[in-house]
């Protein structure tokens, strides 16, 4: 890889197959365990839409429901570009507000700073969420990215949290394309990404670099498998490679199950662990 | 495997190897993350109270907080049995009523029975128990077996998260061996196990089941891999073999990560999976 340039990394996919590839996924994914349905926290952002969409593409719009949970310190144009997805997809939708459950959790600790309290909004909107699939006998459809996931920017066990996750191996660039391909509105396409838990947060302003550029850095160390000279000499900045690979090596925690110690001879999470069925 | 008999099956565990193995992985493991100290939530049950015994064993009482967090439905004889067992080990110990935070979530849906509620109280002790332990920079210690574990009796995002889990691999009939080893109080040791959401519930009879017959099932169905003919020939009743199959097979979701579409060459949770660290 010496002597790559960062520009050549190709981050461009192919958006009828993929499409197709991830709208099979679900429809098999969902049949298999027997429900009939997905449900789907929809924030207003790009990553929840694509989610919702892929579903809508995959099951219909009848088997699609997308929850809106917005609390009292949330974004009001983040709620209005949920009800506009959930326009142009044309499926059902429930808006839950979640404020009176996160300020009494909230309330359990006097000293909660904004990053623990964003927390505790990202697990209460798992816990709605969870809630509402058995109330519909669906599962639960995730809305991470590669990005994310990799970078460990989001809430283990809160957005984090899914049955099924359709773009967990889509760069946030690559989710950016399939959501032109899909057609959805304008204002989702373009804002600044942001979790929303607090006015005005980006999360390129928190992160400290682009997804354009972070997503070139990854698919070179990840997908790649370059190593730091070479991620350097292809023109990354050094401080910037250590930065995100100190990132993904912290974040390891938030995607794996917890770590059971070992005593048998046959151990979940070691020896017993299966894609999906054990004895099939 | 032929000709066993259900009663040869030995679930007796050395607890003096096992409390060694098990103090080494808490220790080892929390001082890996670089955190100092562990958080439990104690219910009053034999699991919670073992996994704060080891963990005391490990780390001493002054790096152990156990987080006891009752709703209006609980029993009180389990804060007292709670109470009885941080009495007994010496560490800290904080009390956080969740009622407030769970009835909040419960009027999310005014069509609640009582296993999404029961399902919503353990989500809410979870977000509770993460949020303390990013205030004590601790990690959270899980309090799951291996019978509930393989059965999936508990609640996914709930009771059965964690950082660390040192008894996962140890059948609830384990566990109590382990409890008399650590000299638990006897409340603590005799009471029927209950997951304790509602009044006069217990485990055995939801499951249908005793712990005793089902562990030394799992341990010829998991442990010794024998087939169905064996089992039943070794004594157990058909039904009960194909039911617990039947639990074991249902729960796989509740032992993995969400599952992840692969679209790219190198996939989280396919083929980008490391126990603890990428490139260490």
């Amino acid at each position: 890889m010496s002597g790559l340039q960062p520009t050549e990394v190709d981050l461009a996919i192919d958006c009828d197959d993929t499409t197709r590839i991830l709208h099979g996924f679900i429809r098999r994914e969902v049949e298999r365990t027997g429900r009939r349905r997905v449900v789907i926290g929809l924030s207003g952002g790009l990553d929840s839409a694509v989610s919702a969409g892929l579903a809508v593409g995959a099951l219909g719009r009848e088997r699609v429901v997308c929850v809106m949970m917005p609390y009292s310190s949330s974004s009001p144009a983040s709620l209005a570009d949920a009800r506009a997805v959930v326009g142009l997809l044309g499926c059902d939708s429930e808006v839950v507000e979640i404020s009176s459950a996160v300020d009494a959790l909230r309330d359990t600790s006097p000293e909660m700073d904004r990053v623990r309290l964003g927390n505790v909004m990202a697990r209460a909107r798992m816990v709605v969420l969870f809630d509402r699939s058995e109330l519909h006998a669906a599962l639960v459809l995730g809305t991470s990215n590669k990005t994310e996931l990799l970078l460990g920017y989001g809430t283990l066990f809160g957005d984090l949290a899914s049955a099924l996750n359709p773009i967990g191996d889509l760069y946030k660039t690559q989710v950016r394309q399939l959501a032109g391909h899909l057609g959805l509105p304008g204002p989702v396409l373009h804002k600044p990404p942001s979790a929303d838990l607090w006015p005005d947060q980006t999360d390129e302003d928190e992160l400290g670099f682009s997804y354009d550029e972070v997503d070139r850095l990854l698919a070179l160390l990840v997908d790649a498998r370059v190593s730091r000279a070479a991620a350097i000499e292809a023109g990354f900045a050094e401080t910037l490679v250590d930065r995100v690979t100190r990132l993904v090596l912290r974040s390891q925690f938030k995607r794996r199950m917890p770590l059971i110690a070992k005593i048998s001879t046959r151990s979940i999470g070691w020896d017993f662990r299966y894609p999906r069925d054990w004895r099939s």
